[in-house]
C-alpha cells in the first residue's frame, strides 16, 4: 500500500481504512481499523469520519464500522460485478431449475476467480464459497474455463508459478495442467474433479463479451458421488452462451 | 463535498472522483472526472492512478475508466447491500415463483428508498428500476413500508417536506399520507396503487432484524389494470416474515 519506498500518500491512507475490511473482519471498530491499517489513531479518526460522512462506512450503535450503503450504490456500477450479474441472473436461475444445484457465475482478476453470483442447491456439497470470494484459477471448474481462455502469454506466466494442492486431484503438474487447458478449448467445458474438495465436482463453461473474447465463468457444483457429467455439460453450455447473447455476443456463422 | 467552508481535504478530494462516477455516467474519461469532480487535471490524473492501482477503478482499452471490481468485492461486505439480499434472495425467488411479477428488495437510506434487488417479471409495467437505484419513501410500496415504520419523529419531518407528485394518484397532502402511514402499520402491507406511474401497483412489506426494527421492505410491482391485491397481499407477506427469520427475528408469542 506504501508509494514507492517513501511515506504512504493521502490516497493510500484512505485506502487503508477500506482495505481493513475484509471477509473475516467485516466490522472493525477504531482500533481495530487503526491498527489493521497501520495509521494513527488520530489519523484513523479522520479518515474514519470523512468515509462516514460519504457513506462508504457506516457506523452502528455499538461504535463499530461496517461497509456502507453508498460503497453499495457505486459497486453497482462496475461492470464485471453487479452489472453482469444482473444480465446473467435470469440465466443462472434457468440453470439452476433445470438441475436443483450450486450455480455459480465468476470473472478472472489476475491469477484469481472472483465469484460474482452464487445460487445454492439442496443437495449439501462440501464447497461453500460467498460472493465476493477469490480461489485460484487451476483448482476450480470456472478457474480453469478462464484460464483456457486467458490467452497463451498468462496462462505460461500461470503454469510456470506455484500450484497449490487443495487434494491429491488438484493438477499441480504445469505439463498435466496444460494439456488439461487444451482439453478445456477443446471441448468447451472445464470439468474440476474433486480438485477443490474431495467430495464436489464442478462443470464450468466460458461466458463471452460482445467481442467474442471470455470475460466470465458459469458453472454448476455437485457431489461427487452421484455427479452426471453428460446431463450437466448441455444445461451449463446453454446458459453460458445465453449470457453470452445477452452480453451482446453472436456466434460464428457456420 | 467540500470541508465547512475551506478547500477540500485529501480525503473528500479522493471520495469526489468515486462520486463522479453515477448510473448516467458508469464510464468516464480523465477530462470527465476532473470536470466532474471538480479538480485540476494533474490532481484527477493522480488521484485516478492512485484509485486504479488499488482496484476501485478499472481502465479499458480504449483509456476509459469504471467502476473496478475491488469495489465490489468491498461491497460484498455491506450488511445493508449484498448481504442483506445474499440471505433475502431464496424469499425473493420464491415470491417471484408464486406471482411471476416484478420482485423488489429495498432499504432505507434517509429520505430515499435505495433497491436492494429487483428481479424482472413477464409482464411489462411501465416501472423499470435498477439494483442501487433511489426513489422518494412517499410514492413507492417499498418505500410507503419503510416510512411507516421510521419512527414518529422521522415521519413528521418527512411529511413535512415537500412531496414531489409523479401521477394524479401520488400522495402530496401530508395529513392524507400520514393516514396512509397509519393504515400500513393496522394492515402491515403498504400498497401503492398508480403513485410512481399511472400503470403500475405494487403491494410491499416491512422485514425486521434480529432486534424487531424494521429493517428493508419487500414488494411486488404488477400491472394496475390486472393487480388482484387481495392475492398478491398475502405472498408478499410470507417473503417478508421469511426474510426476517433468516436476519433472526423471532415473531412475538401470541
Amino acid at each position: 500500500m506504501t508509494g514507492t519506498g517513501g511515506a504512504p500518500t493521502a490516497p493510500e491512507r484512505l485506502l487503508s481504512v477500506l482495505a481493513a475490511f475484509d471477509h473475516e473482519h467485516p466490522a472493525l471498530c477504531l482500533t481495530d481499523i487503526s491498527r489493521r491499517a497501520g495509521l494513527s489513531l488520530t489519523t484513523a479518526h479522520r479518515l474514519v469520519g470523512a468515509l462516514t460522512e460519504w457513506g462508504a462506512l457506516e457506523r452502528d450503535e455499538s461504535g463499530v464500522y461496517h461497509v456502507g450503503l453508498r460503497l453499495w450504490e457505486l459497486a453497482a456500477l462496475a461492470p464485471r460485478g453487479l452489472a453482469l450479474r444482473q444480465i446473467a441472473l435470469p440465466y443462472l436461475e434457468d440453470l439452476y431449475e433445470a438441475t436443483h444445484e450450486n450455480v455459480q457465475l465468476a470473472v478472472r482478476d489476475a491469477s484469481d476467480v472472483v465469484y460474482i453470483e452464487w445460487l445454492s442447491g439442496r443437495s449439501a456439497v462440501g464447497v461453500h464459497i460467498r460472493v465476493g470470494a477469490r480461489w485460484p484459477l487451476h483448482a476450480t471448474g470456472v478457474g480453469l474455463a478462464l484460464l483456457a481462455h486467458g490467452g497463451p502469454e498468462f496462462q505460461k506466466e500461470y503454469c510456470a508459478g506455484e500450484l497449490a494442492s487443495f487434494t491429491p486431484y488438484t493438477i499441480t503438474d504445469p505439463v498435466r495442467l496444460r494439456r488439461a487447458l487444451a482439453e478445456v478449448r477443446r471441448t468447451g467445458v472445464a470439468v474440476s474433479d474433486r480438485q477443490v474438495t474431495e467430495d464436489a465436482l464442478s462443470v464450468a463453461a466460458p461466458v463471452r463479451g460482445a467481442d467474442g473474447s471470455v470475460t466470465a465463468a458459469v458453472s454448476v457444483v455437485v457431489p461427487q458421488a452421484h455427479a452426471q457429467v453428460p446431463v450437466l455439460v448441455p444445461a451449463v453450455r446453454v446458459a453460458a452462451r445465453g449470457i453470452s447473447r445477452a452480453l451482446g455476443w453472436q456466434p460464428e456463422p457456420g
